[in-house]
């Protein structure tokens, strides 16, 4: 994209660490896979699944770890986390590429609507009475921020991001487009046949460097706060209900569903298609499976999975048909074993 | 939220009925949990997980049960259904917060389209051409309604959300941002290996007092319409499929879905991330568990499930090995029964 | 929708083929259901399950395939494939309906943008530097096409999508309101505790005459492109993850999830709900049943399952019961056989 970076190994090494191993002037201008780095761009190798790929690949130079320090004569830096050195390095070829501050002439801001300097708004985005951004924060064209919300300092909403009346968003926020935060929770009281609606006054409370992706939905809560902490990162298309309390540094998939008043721990990592039961509780660090549902509580540490893989239809329909039959098939075993008995209990 | 109302409980039972107990003069501000309401606050006991904190709460009234009426010495008012009278009382305090009516500057709206009284129409928002807005209607920002598309008075759409061409919702609906009313449904003819396109030329017709949630998407039918009735409510991220019908009262909740000509029927559940087949049908009052998928018509009333929960992971991967060795453990059970067979008819 | 199209089935067999049994010159105005269809439509029976309906429809005249040939006395056209033939028909009374061309007053066409002939811009639809628009495209009403991006000829976006930065969509194509495309990919490198997020620096390429539903997201590739070839087709809420490839004339039910760096083939039908884990490969021609798993790849031609279907709520829960049970019936067997061994070498 036009970027005019160019950076050595021996700058990289100076700003982050690692092992320089062979010629440290060349400068870089990109980074790339091992299979399509060209010569003038850095390639890396954090899967030992492409380790083949190394003796091929035309990279003028190679980020690696320890146990591959001499597998390629290539310049090279030598690190302990190869796949982290590399995100760090692309971020500098590529930063986030942000608009020039400024507002454009269609957007509708509030003349009450508090904004920090060198803020960004798009073309027909509408913000508020009383709601507030943060220096240098971007608000995509299209996005509607509600009445008394805030949006910290540096956060980027891309097009199209609705957030509701009151509800907060930390500094350093991603939110990709189409991404709601504050609907209302889905909150009905039975009443004669009918669904009465409980109405929803809580907020959407999302800390620091949060990253929440393309149609994901997060509702307000009922009562009290739905709570997300500092470090989140949620894929797209995600649903998390009214009242969830989402732990710093939890990792959530696309497509999961975390239903209402869940409470998932600290560096947690839910796998896409998980969901969450209500009213449960995760622990930290905890990894759930994908496509897994979590029905009840978890307390101890660990990988939590339910998930039947894919065959081939007949062979499916033959495996699922067994479990119906399993019941008759104990009765059959304890009929067997009512017989032995009697026969080893019969004088021979 | 600058609330001014100001009831007590004497107020509420002329209203709402039930049995005032204790003190009924004091004026309340607003509705709180048990743990977090003040003493200008009246709290609701309504699930029996939370009686222990009976005891302890700061509210200076509560709504609770029959079962209850005696279980603490505050003001309270004692009713057959304490969810439902506390979301009457939540709503009195909490109105829904319509804006002022009028349009926006910015909105687009065609010389055309046929608006109510005192109509809302918020910046940005586009109305096109023939459409009909009902009375006290609120159309929020950036929300587009399609050519010939009804919406019912006093409904409300939050921002971003799309009404396609002629589909139409009843009155007192609410649309949370990024619903999308009326997109085509997925009807393609295989032809040679490639898909042709069916038109989609039936609409989306939504009854009254039915809410559907954020980034939500209800396709228009085939030829005929797709029909979602009275008092439906749906939650974030479901896909309704053309010419799907959903009977009045239903609740389907988030992540849900919905495949073509399934008929719903009146005051059924469907669970979160619930999935059913096209072409069924599903009677009235019916239960849907979470995750759980309907792959043939459901008659008979009840609760229906097909849940798998989480497991630690090695657990997990022993139970599901297990059914792949179920055909190989008949076999053996039915040797054995042949053995027994032959031992018992051997003479001793 | 007030078309004046008229078309008798001889028109209809000298443009489409088929055979023309009874009366050709009888103009017709529509197409619907045998159910709904009136004298002045046709009606068609491409599903067996509807041929007790042939005997009462009231339809001018019928579409249907050769075993169908002589079950009706009405004028009818007799082809191979009644579906893709009344496709054809209802596209020819019911064509795509084009807005105008021209651009809305409210439109923010960025003045680098390059837009083609006869292009139409909805209302507050805004393009960015140096976009590219074909001839004859419709970008809807709020619509976001970002910097660089390229909208092919003829394609149709609704009201309401969000196409970022660099990414490309070939002709013909029709994205449906709230689709988001080329959003981040959820790439993180662990670090310490916290997640360091990897610049997502690929694009999206769509080739020509692919449909997307409402709401669903496909992620930009983190460093080479996601890409989604010729003719496929995706329904509503599905989630394509960073670096997917999807073949030509791929189907994609709604609610599915393609986890990153998967490969679709071509010809595939990928059920609703479905998940696709990531770095898996799909062979051209796979059918994935709805609502299951794929964990690794599939070489093998054929369909592919792993559904359990909803039962009673007690029924599945003795069921469920039963795998968690196996082990131990599996040594009760074990242990029944290792008597019968020692009853049979017993002398008797």
């Amino acid at each position: 994209m036009g970027q005019a970076t160019r950076v050595s190994l021996s700058d990289l090494v100076r700003v982050f660490g690692g092992e320089l191993l062979g010629g440290g002037d060349q400068a870089f201008t990109g980074i790339g896979t091992l299979a399509s780095a060209g010569p003038s761009e850095i390639a890396f190798l954090s899967n030992s699944k492409y380790r083949p790929q190394l003796a091929a690949t035309r990279a003028g130079a190679v980020i690696l770890g320890q146990a591959d320090r001499d597998a390629t004569p290539l310049p090279r830096i030598v690190t302990d986390n190869p796949y982290a050195y590399q995100a760090r390095v692309s971020a500098l070829f590529n930063p986030l590429q942000r608009p020039l501050a400024g507002m454009h002439a269609s957007a509708v801001v509030d003349a009450s609507a508090q904004l920090g300097v060198e803020v960004a708004i798009g073309a027909h985005a509408v913000i508020g009475r009383g709601a507030r951004i943060g220096d240098r924060a971007v608000i995509g064209a299209g996005c509607q921020v509600g009445e008394g919300a805030a949006i910290g300092a540096e956060s980027f909403l891309y097009p199209g991001v609705v957030v509701y009346r009151g509800c907060e968003i930390g500094a350093r926020g991603i939110l990709h487009a189409g991404a709601v935060i504050g609907s209302d929770g889905f909150g009905f009281a039975q009443d004669q046949g009918q669904w009465l609606k409980v109405p929803q006054t809580g907020r959407v409370i999302i800390g620091d460097d949060v990253e929440i992706g393309a149609n994901t939905a997060v509702d307000r809560g009922a009562l009290d706060d739905t709570v997300i902490e500092d470090g989140v990162k949620i894929d797209n298309l995600v649903h998390v209900a009214h009242n969830v309390r989402i732990g710093a540094h939890t990792a959530i998939a696309a497509c999961a569903g975390i239903a209402g008043s869940a409470v998932i721990g600290r560096g947690c990592r839910i796998g896409g298609a998980a969901m969450i039961v209500g009213h449960t509780c995760i622990a930290d660090g905890i990894t759930v499976s994908p496509g897994t549902m979590v029905t009840k509580s978890l307390s101890e540490p660990g990988t939590y999975s339910a998930i039947w893989a894919a065959e081939p239809h007949r062979e499916w329909l033959k495996h699922a048909a067994q479990l119906r039959r399993m019941e008759a098939l104990s009765h059959r075993v304890r009929e067997l074993e009512k017989i032995i008995e009697a026969l080893e209990r019969k004088p021979s």
